[in-house]
This record gives C-alpha cells, structure tokens and sequence, in this order.
C-alpha cells in the first residue's frame, strides 16, 4: 500500500525527481531519466540501462561510476518511450559505442531495439542485450525467452565494470552476454503489490501460501504451496537454480538474495543462513554475497534468489569498485582483517594481587552474601506477597536467584585469593546476571559501584566501607532515575548510606554504624510498605514503567539488618 | 508480517547471524553483537553501540571504519544484558577508553549505565550517552527525557568520524554530547508492526489515518489525523523540527528521511521533493540528505525526519568516509563533477548535407507521407472496426496519429533541405512517438531501418529501395519477433519485400514493382483478414501477447498501394 504521495498519475516521475536531488553527487536528471552526474571520459563504452518504474533501485540507483552511464525510466511497470531512449544514449554516448542493457520484456525489447535503431541510424555503434535470468518464465531450451529479474544486477555490474575498465564495445558485448548466460534467478512471493492510488493489489496470494516462480509484474507463477520454513525455503531457491546451472559452471558463484519491496532484510539474513550452507553443500563459493532490496516490486512481499556462475574476468569484474546509490563496491576506508580474538574464558579463575588484610575481608564479604542468600531464600514467599500487591509478585523469586549466585561467584572468588573489592566484584556481576529484572540490575549496578569504590591492595577501612556505600546508593539514583519517595530500594537505600555516613563521621564502630543504618532503612521501608497499598494503581504503574520495584525498599532493609548481623 | 523465519524465539540471533556471514568484511559475531573485522589500531576510542533488535540497520550495521567499533543486540525491542555490553566492550576497547552510546530507553539506560559501572571497575574510562532526538516522547525542555529514534544515525556517525580521526574520550564525548543535542526527530506511521511469528501487529493505525509522534515500538504518539498529501506531511515534519530548533542552530543541516520498514523507498524520494523544499524555505542548507531505511521497526508503516543543525567540526565529521553496511560514506572510485549539459533543442533545424537528388527524393517521400497520413486518416474507422474483431479496436486511431505525425516531421525535415534518407528518418522517429502502442513502435522501426539503408548523398536507385525495403521487414521481424503467419503487418510486409526485391532484381521499373508487390501484399492481407474472425481467442491472445497488432497486415497493403500511386 502506497501511503506517501502526491499525484498518482506522477508518482513514478516524482519519485525519480526527489531520487536525483538526494543523489545529486553521482546522477543528474534528464528527461525521461538519469545521467551520471560524475566525468567519464571520452572513449568509454556507454552502458545504457532501464525499464518500467516501481522496481526501485532498478534502473536509476544503479548509474554510476563502474556502473551504468545512465537509466531511462518508463512509468510504472511500462516500458520507455523509444526516442527518451534514443536521447539519453546520445548524451550518454562518449564516442565509443553504446551497450543497451534491461529486462526481457515486449515492451522493452521493441522500444530498446528500435532505439538501437535510431542510433545507428546516427553512425553510433550500439549493441542490445535483454536479459534473461528468470527461470520461472520459461523452460530449459527456451532460456531467450526468459524474463529479467534480480539478475539484472549482477549482468549490469560486471557489464559496468567491464566498461569502466576501458574494454572495447565487442569485448564489453561479450562479457555482457556471457554473465547473462552464466545468471539464474528463482523466486518466490508471499504477497501483491499495489499500484500507487489503488486501494486493490494487482494480485493477491492467499494468506500462509507462496505463490512460486511468480513475475515482478504478478505474471503467472509455476506453483503455489503453503510457506515453509526458512530451511526448506533455501533448498528450494538453491536446488531449482543449481539444476539450471549453465555449462561449465566452475565453483565460484556471484549470490544475490533479493527482497521485493515487502520482505524485512533481517528475514532475508535469517535465510541467507540456510541458503549459503546448501550452496556450500552444493560445493560452491560463493564470492561477495549481497542481501536486501535491489530489484523490487513496489511492496511485493517475496523474494528471490540469483546466482551467476563466475570465471576468472567476470569475478574480477564482479568485485571491481563501483559507486551508486544502489550499490557499491570497494572500501571507502583503507582496511586490513583484525587479527583472531583469544578464545571467551570459559571461568575466570585470576584475580588480581591482594593484601592479606584484603583477602581476609573478602572471605569475610563472601560469607556475609551466603547469609544474605540464605536469608532471601527464606523471605522469597513473604516478599513475593508484598510485590504481588501492587506488581507481578515476582520480587522475592528474582532476590533469592541473584543473591545465591551472587554468593556463589563471592565463594569462588574467595577460594581464588581475591581481595575484598573483587570478591564483591564477582557478586555483583552475578547477582545482575541472574537475577533477571530491574531489580537484579539495580543491586549488581549498587553492588558493582561499591567494589570500584574499594581497594584489593588494603584491608578497607569504616570510612571507606562508608564512601563505598555512599557511592553505591548514587550510581542506583543516578542511572536508575529514582529518588527517595518513588517507592523503590531507593526510599531505604538513601537514609541507609546518610546514617552510615554520618555515624562513621561521628566515630561510631563501623558495627554500630550498620546497626543504626540499618534501622533507618527499616524504618523507611516499613512506611513503603504500608502505603503501598494505599496507592493508586496510575501512580504505581508510573513508578513501575520506569523500571523501578515496589517491593525494594523491604527486601533492601531485610539485607542490610542481615549484613549487619555479620560484622563483629 | 514476517513470511520468513525459522523459529520465532530465534528471530533476532538468527537475523544476526546471517547479517555476520553476509558483512565478514566488516564485521564478525561475538556472543550477543559484534565487533568489527576489520583492524582497529590502540590508541583508537572505541564506539560501542546498541540495543534491541528489529530496527535493522540499527544497530549491527552501523559498525565498521569511521563508525561503530561494535554493537551489541538484544532481543527483538528488548535491552542487551548488562554483561554483554561490558564483555564486548572489552574486546573493543584499545586502551583508549569507550563511548556507550544507544537510545535513551528505560532498559538501555539501565544496562549500558551498569555495564560502565562494571568497566570502570576493571579500569577502562567509559562515557555514556543516551540519545534523546525524538521531539514528539517529551515537551520542550524536558529533553532529557526524550527517546532516541533516527536521530541515532548523526550521532553516532558524527561520533564514529571523531573516534576514528584520532581525538581523545574527552573530545568524542563532547562532540557527541554536541551533536546529540543539535538532533532534533520527528516521525509518523501508518500501520503497526507485526513481532515474528505473531499474527496480529503490536498496534493498529485505522485505514487512510497516520499516527503522530508515535514511538519506534508503537509508544503512544501525540495526535492522529487523516493521511495527508506528500506536500501537507513534509511541511508538518519539517515545520515541528524547525519549531524545536536548538540555541544558535547555524543554516546548515545534516537531513535524514528515514523510512520505518513498510514504506517504500519511492515513497520517501516522493516525500523528499517536498521536504527539500520545505527546508530551504526555512532557508536551511541540507548537507549529504540520506533518504532510505536507517531505524526501522520491523514492517512498521511510515517515516520520521531528522534534522541535525551543523557546526563547522560537526560537518566535518559528517561529510568524513565511513563503511559499514547500513551507511558508506565517501568514494570508492574516483571521480570529478561532469560538465553541464548543452541545453535540449527545442526543435531540429539542420540535417546532414544532402545532394541536390536526394533533396528532391526527400521532398518527393514528405509528399508520399501527406498522401498516406490523408488514407490513413480516411481509413480510421474501417480499420478501427477490422481490428474491433479480435482486439481493442484502436488500431486505426494509431496508424491516423502516426503517420500525420510522420507526415508533419517529414514536410518539415524536406523544407530544411533535407535528403531522401533523413526525411524518412524523421518520418519514422515522429510515427513511433506519437501513434503510440506497439504499432506505432513496429511503423517506426521498420521506417527506420529503411532509412538507415540509404543515404542522402545521393538519389535512391531502384535497387537501394528494394534493399531498404528488405532491410526494414528483416528489422520488424528480427525485434518484433513476429514471422509470417503469425497474423501481423509482417503477413503482409514479408511478401512486399520479398516482390519488390525479385520485381527490381528482374528488370521492373519501380513502379512496376512496387505495383506488384503492393498487390501481393493485399492478396496476403486479405488471407489474414478473412481468416481473423476464425482463430480461436487463445491463438489470437498468444499473438497478442507478443506485442503484435492482427489488423496491422490490411493497414499495411493499405499503405502499400497508396504509397505505390505516388510512384511514378
């Protein structure tokens, strides 16, 4: 469906016009079409191309340098005019001949060809090539009388490419048919297209059928079946081509999987998958791949598959630079392939250098998170009920789950020699990595700004347990966005790290101080959690959306009364 | 709606994958993203970019030289894990710290945000930036609340060129705090998208409206209003944008049209025109548009704008070479503007020099033409009505445009002193572009060609007519691909020719021979007009379908004998 336009009798001309102003550097419009924008130098075989609209980047997003001279352009889905034909070769004519090049179409057949005529008729050199890939439009033996599809572009880029290289007009004519006899296109569709301004689709395919061997025009298809998986999809595509291969194939094969115009470029990733391992099974290479949209039909959804079987010239040409809007070739950027990557530790088993005083306080760390663990084991129904009143009830399953591994990676750590700001560190990252939710996040991201905070070369001291503290209740606001009194772990994390800060400023034990915080957090926690339900459910759900949890501040006062438990 | 998948739970790693092997060049899969393939050398900042899947080329294809040194991928429209990010973020970084840069959304925020807070505990000096473009998620000075949407693509080109022209972290994050700030998107849609393997799309638009504002996953937009012409939605796009502008915007602007995945690129070159328009209105100067799919959502409908107000640096580092596979910046061949082109003749006015002979021969045709275009003229309605028989009828009406057309270009190319051979040559290219159909384009050919054949330096001989009759009906069937018997003019040309030639060859005058074939041309007319009522319509549609015209054989001996009265 066409969403975007102004006059639908323009759409074709007006698409072309907003085409050439965006690719101003490399096309310039002319009537009935596009001329390279870019100098090509006298003595250049001209290669002109084009056909109907709607099939966008055919014809005009495939002129460029070592691509076409220039595109004529019908209106959709019809053939150009012969004299617009005639016209734009002439100004695209360098002195050295003119290849016309496009799909085998009647329309286009009598209008190219009768514009060949003219040409000669003006002593220029031309030579015509219809071509042929489809092998959905005619049988074995009758390949002339193929229609052009997405094979197109591989014929028009090494025909392209032969011409910028300085090949002579019979030389460039060779090469031209011979990619065109050594190029077999399939394909398939899940559904029409539809003109711009009509409300209808030109065809239709039923719903979870594929319609195969169908036209770009929606001329008649060879079968219809219900749509496979992508898989089967690919043995299909490939296998029909394969048992069309032209004579003396060789191994090495130019691929193209091409979407018409409906069809999402990750579907065509997802079976490019399946479609380069039954090439491979095929035992072809395939040479510089390409996947996405370069000959479409308005919003067909389908796609096809082309492959041309390379020699030596036609991969030169194949891989030769050229620049469109369509498609380019060849690096922008000096490159060379990085070097392999060491393979991922499968566990981490060095940490780095410790103090004694430092290991001593991550063993006692790693105890404290197996209390922790034990203690939200235990409290995982009663937390559950507190969320489930205002959210999904899955607050004290996602606690128990990160705070065992937590305690698990702590232990590991720990046995390893780490140090106190390693060994919460560890837990940290695994409490994040497996809790799941917002709420296992934000204790790995508290947990993990409180181990930078601290120092694996010295046993850390009340102050610095305090900053860490500090730190850690900042990271959580600043990157979790929340502040004290939007429910959150936040409502007790905050008064938790002021008293602690404080009692540790005024020479409390760091005992004492934990103790206290402790009780400052319990107190905030049980003011959340008796208005919890007293709130209405916009402002929870508002809270929540911003990935907040409702049940934090009471699951974050339990574990600082717990961690408070084990410091002597 | 995704026609192609394997399984729906693997969609978005599937995708991945086959994106990975298709791009190798630049790009080579890690666990959960990927990283360039292409060297990086120390000392570079890394850019690590990100998010959910779906949005494609977002974020995969933006990593390559100048742009992205990694991505990673969450699954469809959900936040890569926090451990992810920091895992690929350590195979990237090359001792010169990282850049996190992603769309500003709950889960990114939180998960980037945390995966630095991870980094910098291992040592690594890492920026966050959350890109904040999209206009239509929050109000005017609450811009730090504002999602990320296509404004993605400037800020993280603009913030690629400055990693990879050497600058320090401390500069690549000013410049893409810069850039970010001056990014300004606003976008529409037209239809919801559809998750893989689901059968009804996330939201809905109601048939012929457009949503406003709407987010990339179907986030309420801010209004709903009938679809506008492609002129009305360009002046509401780019006159948001314009409104939104930010302090000291400057007049010139990086200009990106983007499409969501359902809108057809020749919708957006139609919509572009218009944009284009708009903006120079508001006397902004685009630099380097892209007009194209750069952050889609699956098939959503519809397309956003963004505009990025340029600075000096900015410029620069938005006009420097990237390569990657969703944007290529920069040559890769090189290549220098062309020359303007001579502007278009209005109308012909010197033909090639011809003998005093061939000019009266050249007159003696202009006056054969007047005589057919007048019979042709006459015989509108009888051969309207022959061809009413089997066709559309409008045989006649074409033949009586063409050849008056013929008849004016050819009195006209004679009172220029014109020869016989360039008379018929604009005789014939006049009756292909006006009569219109593939009769007028079968009438133009075989003139023609026939004009081709002789030459204005000297008066036609008998023997050179005949051969350029010959030529002209070889020509017709070669291109038309019409034989005798096929029910065509060819019925009635073929034995023309065939006469002519044996008249002249054996000693007629040609006006003798031209008699005698004329009338062999009618006798074979007469065989195909009688027998035209009696094939069966699937013969006669086969014929059709080639391109042939039935009632072309009765105009043609028509023609033939007219054009035989003016011999003499």
């Amino acid at each position: 469906m066409t969403h975007i336009l102004q006059d639908p009798e323009d759409f074709a001309a007006d698409a072309l016009r907003g085409y050439c102003d965006i690719h101003a550097r490399l096309v310039r419009p002319v009537r009935g079409g596009v001329l390279r924008s870019t100098e090509t130098p006298d003595g250049k075989v001209a290669l002109v191309i084009g056909g109907g609209s709607g099939h966008y980047p055919a014809f005009a997003g495939y002129v460029g340098p070592g691509l076409g001279d220039a595109a004529v352009a019908g209106d959709v889905f019809a053939s150009p005019a012969t004299e617009l034909i005639a016209e734009i070769s002439r100004k695209a004519h360098r002195g050295a001949g003119v290849l016309l090049a496009f799909g085998n179409y009647a329309g286009d057949v009598l209008n190219f060809g009768f514009a060949a005529t003219r040409l000669r008729g003006d002593g220029i050199d031309v030579r015509v090539l219809a071509i042929t890939d489809d092998i959905g439009s005619a049988p074995k033996g009758e390949e002339a009388r193929r229609r052009g599809v997405a094979g197109d572009i591989p014929v028009l880029k090494i025909a392209g490419a032969a011409a910028e290289a300085g090949l002579g007009l019979d030389e460039v004519e060779t090469v031209a048919r011979r990619v065109n006899d050594r190029t077999r296109s399939f394909g398939v569709a899940f559904g029409g297209c539809t003109l711009a301004g009509a409300k209808e689709p030109l065809f239709v395919v039923p719903e979870g059928r594929m319609a195969i061997g169908l036209g770009l025009h929606g001329e008649a298809g060879i079968d219809e079946t219900d749509i496979p998986p992508a898989s089967e999809l690919a043995v299909l595509l490939v296998d029909r081509l394969v048992d069309e291969a032209p004579a003396a194939p060789g191994t090495r094969a130019a691929v193209l999987l091409n979407g018409l115009g409906g069809t999402k470029q990750e579907e065509l990733f997802v079976l490019w998958t399946h479609v380069a391992a039954r090439l491979r099974h095929h035992g072809i290479e395939i040479v510089a791949p390409l996947v996405g949209e370069y000959a479409t039909s308005l919003d067909m959804e389908g796609c096809s598959l082309t492959i041309t079987w390379l020699d030596e010239e036609l991969e030169q040409f194949w891989l030769a630079p050229c620049d469109s809007a369509g498609l380019r070739v060849g690096n922008t950027l000096p490159t060379r392939p990085a070097p392999p990557l060491p393979a991922d530790d499968a566990a981490r088993t060095t940490w780095p250098e410790a103090s004694p005083a430092s290991r001593s306080a991550g063993t006692f760390v790693a105890g404290t998170f197996m209390r922790l663990a034990d203690m939200l084991q235990a409290a995982e129904d009663e937390l559950g009920r507190i969320d489930a009143l205002t959210g999904d009830g899955d607050h004290g399953m996602g606690m128990a789950r990160g705070s065992r591994a937590a305690a698990t990676a702590a232990q590991d750590a720990a046995s390893h020699q780490a140090g106190a700001a390693s060994v919460l560190a560890a837990a940290a990252d695994a409490w994040a990595d497996r809790a799941g939710g917002t709420s296992g996040a934000i204790w790995g991201l508290g947990l993990r700004s409180a181990a930078n905070a601290l120092d694996d070369g010295v046993a850390p001291t009340d102050e610095a347990i305090a900053s860490a503290v500090t730190q850690a209740v900042e990271a959580v606001m600043t990157i979790g966005g929340a502040r004290p009194g939007d429910k959150t772990l936040v409502d007790a994390f905050e008064p938790f790290a002021r008293t602690l800060a404080a009692q540790v400023a005024g020479g409390a034990s760091i005992a004492q101080a934990w103790s206290r915080a402790a009780d400052a957090a319990k107190q905030a926690a049980d003011d959340t959690a008796d208005l919890l339900p007293r709130l209405g459910r916009a402002r929870l759900h508002a809270a929540r959306s911003k990935g907040h949890c409702d049940a934090g501040a009471v699951s974050f006062a339990m574990a600082a009364r717990t961690a408070g438990e084990t410091i002597e």
